[in-house]
C-alpha cells in the first residue's frame, strides 16, 4: 500500500541481489528501509523484529534462504541457513514452515542452481500471500459494503480494529485491513477506530500510521473506548485479525479481542475475523482449554518508549517506566474469543460461519 | 493507608493553621506532600490536580474555605473564597457542594469566628467521608469473605479492579479498595489485578502504588487482559468504584468498566460496584441516555509521561509521543455499565441489587 504516496510492499527485491525491506522498529516515528544482503542480515531482520507478522516472517526467512545461497550453496551452507533462519524465533510456525519448503525444494537441486531457484521460489510465496491477502480483501468487501447499504449509504462505514493486522503484518494488504483498503479503494467511505492494543501498541504505532499513509480515515482511541463507543451506535462493524484459528471457529488474536467482541456481541454490532486459511489449525477444537498463551515480559507493560521531541527539532527514542519501581506485571500477549461471538470468518475463500460446520464448507481437504 | 510503614490521610492539618496534602501529580515517582497556607494555595492544588478523587476535591474546598477565613473573614473575603474555589473545576460536583454548605455555615457568623468555625467543619467533613468509606469496607468485606470460603480458604482471593478508587481518591480507606484494606487487615490473603487504566494510567500509577505501600500483593496488567483471565479462572470477583449512579442501578465509572463488565458476566465472576450513597443521581433513570460523558483531549491517548532514568540516578519525569504524528485521537473519559452486568451496589449502609428497588431499600428517604 502507499507510503508518502508511493506503493510499497514490506519486503522486495533491490539492485544488486539485495532484499529490501522496511525496518517496522523505527515505525511510526521513522521510515526507514533497509538492504539485506547477506543471511546474517537476514536473521538479524527477524530476530530484532525489523520485520514482524506471520506471513511476512515465512517471506523474510524465504528470502533468507535465497541470500544464504548466493553466499554458500553447498549442501552445508544449506543446512547452516536453515538452522540460523529457525533459531531466530523458534515458535514461528511461518518461519519453520517457510525453511523446510525451501529446504525441500533446494536439496535435490545442483548448488550452482539453488540461488536463482531460491529466488524465484521466494518471490512466488510473496506473491501467494498477496493473493491471498487480496482474496480476503474482497471477500470482506462484500461485508462493509452490506454495512455501506444498511446505512443508506450515509455517513462513513465505522470500523473497529484491534491490534495490526494490516500490510505491515503480510506482503501487502494485510488481513484485516485489506477489506478496508478495499472498500477506500471502491470509493466506499471508510472511517477505522483504530484501538492502540497495548501493551505493545500496535493500533498506535503501526496501524494508525499505514491507514494514515494510505489515505484511510482513522481515529486512535484506548483499548477501553470500544465499548463506549458501540453502546453508542457510532461502530457499524469490527473486524480483527486471528494468529490461530480453531476448526471450531474459536479465534486466538492480541489479548483484548475478546473484551471487544464481548462488546459487540452485547450491542448487535457485526464482529469479523480475516484470516488465511492455512492458519487453522484443525486439530484444535477447543480455543481456551487448547491453545496455549504466550506469557511476555512484564517490562513491556510496566515501559513503553516513544518520541520525545528533542533539542535542535530532533525525535529521540526514548523509553520511560509507568509504574512504581518494583511494580510486579503479568503480560498475556493473546487472548481466546469464543465462536459464539464471532458473526464470520473471511478467508481468501470465502465468508463462512465460525463453526466447524462452515469452516470445513470452505475448507472440505482440510476438515477431517 | 500506609506510606513508607506510616499511616497517612490524604489531607490533614499541620503545624501553624496550615493543611497539608498529597502531591499526587508525582505519584508513583515521588511521594511528596505539600503545606497549604492560603486560599490560592488550595486553589492550585484542586486546579493543577496535586488532589483529585470527587471526595478529596470536597474535602480540601472545605480547607480551602478554612485557609481563606484565616485571610480574610469577612463577608467579601467569603465571597472571594467561594468563587475563586469554585472556579478551580467547575464541573466537580462534590467541589460545589463543600463550597456552598460552608458557605450557607459560616455567613450567619462574626467574622472572627469563621476561621474556627470553618477548621471544625472541615474536618468534620473529612471524618464523614472516612466513616462512608469504612462502612463501604466493612459491607464489601462480606463479599471477600464469601469468595475465600467459596474457595475453601485456599490460595489468594483474587480481585480485579479498574482505575482508582482507593484511599487516594478519598481522605482515607477508599470506595472500591476499601473493602480490599479491609480484608487485608482482617487476614484474609487477598492479590489485587490493576488495570492500568489508559489513558490516565490511573491504575499503574496511583492503585498499583498505594497498595503496593499498605502491603497488599498486587500484579499490574494492560487493560486488554482481564477477560482471558476470567476465562481462565483466576479472578474471584471484581470491584470498581463509580462517579455517578443512576436510580436503577447503572454506573458512569472510568472508560473500559463496561467491558469488564462483561466479561465478569460472561464467566459468572461476581462484579461490584463500591459508591457512597451521595453520588447516587436519584433523577436519572437509564445511564446510556441520561449521563453525559465528557470527551478529553486527545493528547491524553497519544501522549504519556513517565520516569526515566537520567544520568546521575535522576528520575526525571518527561513525556512522549506514542501515535505518528498529526493521529486523530478521541477520548471519552467514562462508560456506563449496565445495572443487568452489576452483581451488587457496596454502600456505606449495606450491599444491594443494582435496581431501583435495591437502592429505594437502602435509601428509603431519597428514593421517590
Amino acid at each position: 500500500m502507499n507510503v508518502n504516496g508511493t506503493p510499497y510492499r514490506t519486503i522486495w527485491e533491490a539492485a544488486g541481489g539485495a532484499v529490501e525491506i522496511i525496518d517496522q522498529t523505527k515505525l511510526p516515528h521513522q521510515f526507514v528501509t533497509i538492504k539485506l544482503r547477506s543471511l546474517d542480515d537476514a536473521a538479524t531482520a527477524i530476530a530484532d523484529m525489523w520485520v514482524r507478522g506471520a506471513p511476512l516472517i515465512g517471506a523474510m526467512a524465504a528470502y533468507g534462504m535465497y541470500l544464504a545461497m548466493g553466499e554458500d550453496g553447498s549442501d552445508a551452507g544449506l543446512a547452516h541457513a536453515a538452522k540460523t533462519l529457525t533459531a531466530t524465533r523458534p515458535t514461528a510456525v511461518n518461519l519453520a514452515w517457510a525453511v523446510d519448503h525451501m529446504t525441500a525444494l533446494l536439496t535435490p537441486l545442483a548448488p550452482a542452481d539453488r540461488p536463482q531457484a531460491a529466488r524465484r521460489e521466494a518471490a512466488r510465496i510473496c506473491d501467494e500471500d498477496v493473493a491471498i491477502c487480496n482474496g480476503i480483501g474482497e471477500h470482506g468487501l462484500a461485508k462493509i459494503e452490506q454495512a455501506w447499504d444498511a446505512k443508506g449509504e450515509t455517513g462513513p462505514v465505522n470500523i473497529l480494529t484491534h491490534c495490526n493486522a494490516g500490510w505491515l503484518a503480510t506482503v501487502d494488504w494485510g488481513t484485516a485491513l485489506a477489506p478496508i483498503y478495499k472498500a477506500h479503494e471502491a470509493g466506499i467511505p471508510v472511517h477505522v477506530w483504530v484501538d492502540e492494543t497495548r501493551p505493545r501498541n500496535q493500533g498506535a504505532s503501526l496501524t494508525a500510521w499505514e491507514l494514515g499513509q494510505h489515505g484511510v480515515p482513522n481515529t486512535l482511541i484506548v483499548d477501553n473506548a470500544g465499548g463506549h463507543l458501540m453502546q453508542h451506535g457510532m461502530v457499524d462493524l469490527c473486524i480483527t485479525g486471528t494468529d490461530r484459528t480453531t476448526a471450531t471457529g474459536d479465534v486466538a488474536n492480541k489479548i483484548g479481542t475478546y473484551l471487544k467482541a464481548l462488546a459487540a456481541h452485547d450491542n448487535q454490532v457485526p464482529f469479523y475475523v480475516a484470516l488465511p486459511g492455512p492458519t487453522i489449525d484443525w486439530q484444535a477444537r477447543d480455543g481456551i482449554a487448547d491453545i496455549p498463551i504466550e506469557q511476555r515480559d512484564g517490562r513491556e507493560v510496566t515501559q513503553i518508549t516513544g518520541r520525545q521531541a528533542g533539542a535542535g527539532g530532533t525525535n529521540d527514542l526514548v523509553t520511560i517506566d509507568l509504574a512504581p519501581e518494583g511494580t510486579a506485571a503479568a503480560n498475556y500477549a493473546f487472548d481466546v474469543t469464543p465462536a459464539r461471538l464471532v458473526t464470520g470468518l473471511i478467508t481468501e475463500r470465502g465468508v463462512c460461519p465460525a463453526t466447524a460446520a462452515g469452516l470445513a464448507g470452505l475448507y472440505p481437504e482440510k476438515a477431517g
